[in-house]
């Protein structure tokens, strides 16, 4: 079986292809914009990764085919140049291709190649932005991910860079008043709490883990930096997960009893 | 007048109250999400940003009392404080309010303050997670706001904390892989150039701004960090707006030509 679209799909005159790279969301069907419903209702075809929750692919409309690109992290059955490909012989047949990713697609979302690989073939590309998964994840335990006074700065990582290396190098740009969100990171919750203690932290500092947000299977976890590989493993913590990790301001820790040190 | 919705609005059998906190997005009314629109649709009073579009702003029922709350960065007509109460005391009145905040009301949004206002009053309180400026404006100049191998990390802060002082300490964060995403800093660009040079990074980073993004008046102002105040100043850019501030990995700077060299 082929896995590009029927050609039927087309009409007798050739129609322009496109391609939109639309952001999912969080998994929630009433979490995605009134534009990402929107290009998803006109596509002739979407590519879906592994994320993309079973709500959000049932707005697929039935007129579109669906296929799955996902990859299970560290597993390579659907190697990014091939997507590229894929996606661009499709929009090259005129068809209208819907790139469906979780979250948003600017956010670790490999939209840089897929974009250029468009750009090359001389093909019309979009990007619907979305909510963005430590959004999401911010939302729904009514912790924000900036704190005026406390938390003046959030930063953005993932856990696909750790495989392999301690994240020694997370560590100096975790000034106080940080907050740092990691995406799909607790499969190395291990690494990172050594990366983060070789890098200066204080064991002490509060770590919360988001996983499968806004799902009625929905976990939170709360300890501290010291406990953090431990806990996701006895606790049996899984990704989708956002790991937050609180630096907060020097002066904030003295003034509030109770609070952290810094190292 | 008085600025708490009319009475009239309640139903005899006394409803209880709620407070939303909702994500408006970046302006573009097909950017909110559907959760989004919902809570609009069903609001008894909105109580918005100065921000909020005049797009979104037409979402709002004519049965609900609209209040701008408003403030120019830097002036201060209507406090944090009396904001919280305002929305306390109109939900305690058996209201659904809806606080409606451009972008993402977990991003640099004083969501923390007003959750606590309404725990304290024992209100029911949720946060809607909407798209934030950054990937709105990553979206609409088709540039990711990660790349892999290049930005794996990305750091958003904010210039209302740079009123007053350089922003020395926001350099050490910002280790090669980085990008950086300042919200509403375009008037403080020279201040956050002087700051970041004196934080040791090189004049030659490559600096993007995205003032009014996916509007007719979008303006895209690329240039070298070391040119950032002035051509600011030049063009006329103004806040609303993102700057984006590209450290990218050692060695893709050394690999690739005509990238610019780290200090």
């Amino acid at each position: 079986m082929s896995l590009l679209p029927d050609p039927s799909h087309m009409t007798a005159l050739q129609r322009e292809g496109s391609i939109s790279l639309v952001g999912a969301g969080p998994g929630a069907a009433d979490l995605l914009t009134g534009r990402a419903l929107a290009r998803i209702a006109a596509a002739d075809v979407v590519f879906y990764d592994r994320l993309v929750s079973a709500d959000v692919l049932a707005l697929i409309p039935p007129s579109a085919r669906a296929v799955n690109v996902g990859k299970e992290v560290g597993q390579c059955a659907w190697p990014q140049d091939r997507i590229d490909r894929l996606i661009v012989d499709s929009a090259l047949q005129g068809l209208r291709v819907v790139r469906l990713k979780s979250g948003d697609p600017s956010v670790f979302g490999r939209a840089g190649e897929e974009i250029a690989a468009a750009r090359a073939a001389g093909i019309k590309i979009e990007v619907v932005p979305g909510v963005t998964a430590a959004s999401a994840a911010a939302a729904s335990i009514l912790d924000p991910l900036t704190e005026r006074g406390r938390f003046d700065r959030l930063v953005l990582a993932t856990g696909t860079t750790l495989a392999g290396k301690a994240p020694e190098n997370l560590a100096p740009s975790l000034v106080p008043g940080t907050r740092l969100a990691l995406y799909m990171a607790v499969h190395h919750a291990d690494l990172l709490q050594a990366g983060l203690a070789a890098g200066g932290l204080n064991a002490a500092l509060r770590v919360t883990v988001v996983s499968q947000t806004g799902t009625p299977f929905e976990r939170v976890l709360r300890c501290a930096l010291g406990d953090l590989g431990q806990e996701v493993r006895a606790q049996g913590i899984r990704n989708p997960a956002i790991i937050f990790v609180d630096i907060p301001l020097a002066q904030t820790v003295s003034d509030s009893a109770g609070a952290v040190a810094l190292a």
